[in-house]
């Protein structure tokens, strides 16, 4: 999905899904109430990014009993969605729930922290924040625009896109019109794709007017909720350029400072806990609706990428990587300590999860 | 592992990787403070379980400013390992970390709270326990023993152990002996293996000396810090009988309804956030110690169970759960619970999760 159209998208499917408001925990006004403000990059309770932005908001205000109230802005409501990161910044609101690749313009190293095509999972990314020197890192990219960052959660692994054309080889990638975001367009652009932004609301009334032949938008939960079943015949799933793309919280840093030592562990840990349920939550809808798809909607063909395909890809990502990695020298540093694990996570888990998926797909699968 | 030996196990493998205590956070004591006792199956600082309880008790400590300071038990200091259950429901403990399978003496229902061969992948476990309903059953299944139960993440997949032979037809596994636990051991049983129960300081000894011929223990991360890639020649991986087990953090329910409603969230948010944490810090080690593994033991021969081995293991493992699932109709009601979200997970990861890994190995892989 794309950063400037994503908010008209996740509304028109708040309302597709369903998702109604979250009544705010009852709580008595303690003495000492802080009021903070939150802004997000997504429409209000949309699902998946918006309702958990809101979960961590009540989070916070629940264990704080009320201490420290976040009150939530959804994109637009009190700055544009694409300065949340300066409205944090200058303490025009205190947080912000987003995603790290909405601020490359500032450090091409965010996409890291997001994703990158053929990155880590959802799980290893969390290992490399907590573990593997990413915060350290995360916080070092942030420190200029005086916020600090923490983990938010993943979406998992998203969908390569919505197709009226099977793509057999590279040259059936060849002058295709492929509604794609990021760093995945600027892969397929090099394959010899013609990169097209569509807003959200246009992806399905596009691909059917043929003003576009393929379109990606998320994954199953989403990409449902916007009819895209209807407009194209062929679903490749899943994308090989957001494999589990990261949010955040971002803290304006005077403000988290000067927060007592047990607001402080109540904002980072709602973050942590946020993590676990976001991830949870896109995990069970997605196969929920995934499910009910293949049953509703059994002629669409579901398909992968074949390999020649992939192939090109790999090599165009590693161009692509490249040339970002090059740009400036923390950019470097951070690229070299995602590599790094990213390289030792695939060894590991050729023999781990991958074989567990398909052991498991032995026995059960159809 | 075998909750029966887990215990000096983790202990060795605790001093094996140098875990050192955690400080407590220096906190002044709060007027109206708590004092909880949090018992643990687990021996202080095991890698991976006993840290990240203790994690967990920091946590909620520092959240709450010490109103609710908790205590962490190792195994043994304050009740035997197998007694934290009891311990809790009786109030001599109010809490406990733990995971839901060494209780199945008290309901059968408990194994797909942890795991269940070719069950639920960690962040699969996780989606249904927040959102496909797994929460309210386990809540049931608690209810007469006066806990409530939170989940507390998970170590990922496991391995499926060390043998000195190869396993090329189900012929091989016949009058095999082997260390291996649980509903593991069982569908091994049924297919000819002599299943033996060594306590985890006598497996590397076992298995040099050939009074077993295989063994299985945790994962990488654990399984080095034991040694065993000195005592037997293939590793075979993943387990095809733990592909994601869960942890818990259980409370003694009169104690946990009584918390003002701040102190009850801190509680439940805290273990939210130690599920994140916990299921990072095993992805980390183990990708990091699998790479380590790989450099300074060239010559360990890497192992996936054979597709006919795969295949009976799957029918037996039907014929056990099915068994499990007669034993009362709570149990039944888990069960169907469990395995409709588990097939429809296996649907969807054939096309997400399992071609993501594969595509990246594709373009990474060696």
């Amino acid at each position: 999905m794309k950063r400037r159209d994503f908010l008209t998208g996740a509304a028109a499917a708040g309302a597709a899904t369903g998702a109604s408001g979250l009544a705010a925990p009852a709580i008595v006004r303690a003495q000492d109430a802080m009021d903070w403000k939150m802004v997000t990059t997504w429409p209000k309770n949309a699902p998946g990014v918006g309702v958990n932005a809101q979960r961590f908001a009540d989070m916070v205000t629940e264990m704080s009993g009320g201490r420290l109230n976040i009150r939530l802005f959804a994109a637009g409501e009190l700055v544009p969605p694409f300065e949340c990161l300066d409205a944090v910044q200058a303490d025009t609101a205190q947080l912000a729930h987003s995603t790290p690749y909405y601020w490359v313009g500032k450090s091409p190293a965010l996409n890291y922290f997001t994703t990158v095509p053929f990155g880590l999972m959802a799980w290893e990314l969390s290992a490399w924040i907590h573990f593997g020197g990413g915060q350290a890192l995360w916080e070092e990219v942030y420190a200029p625009f005086n916020v600090v960052p923490f983990y938010a959660g993943s979406s998992g692994v998203q969908s390569g896109g919505w197709f009226n054309t099977e793509i057999n080889t590279l040259d059936d990638l060849k002058g295709l019109k492929m509604r794609i975001a990021g760093l995945g367009g600027e892969v397929m652009r090099r394959l010899g794709v013609a990169v097209v932004l569509t807003p959200p609301g246009d992806i399905q009334p596009s691909l059917m007017s043929g003003a576009v032949d393929a379109a990606e938008w998320v994954s199953p939960w989403l990409d449902i909720a916007f009819g895209l079943q209807k407009a194209a015949k062929y679903y490749y799933v899943p994308a090989f350029h957001e494999p589990g793309p990261g949010l955040e919280v971002i803290v304006n840093k005077d403000r988290f400072e000067a927060l007592p030592d047990d607001l402080k562990a109540i904002v980072r840990y709602a973050a942590r806990a946020t993590s676990e349920t976001t991830l949870a939550d896109f995990t069970f809808n997605n196969i929920a609706v995934f499910a009910e798809m293949r049953k509703a909607f059994p002629d669409i063909n579901l398909r992968t990428f074949p390999d020649v395909v992939v192939q090109a890809m790999g090599e165009k990502t590693r161009e692509v990587i490249e040339e970002i990695a090059a740009e400036d020298a923390l950019t470097r540093r951070v690229h070299d300590s995602f590599t790094a694990f990213n390289r030792r996570a695939e060894a590991y888990q050729a023999h781990f999860d991958l074989p567990a998926l398909r052991m498991r797909q032995q026995v059960f699968g159809s």
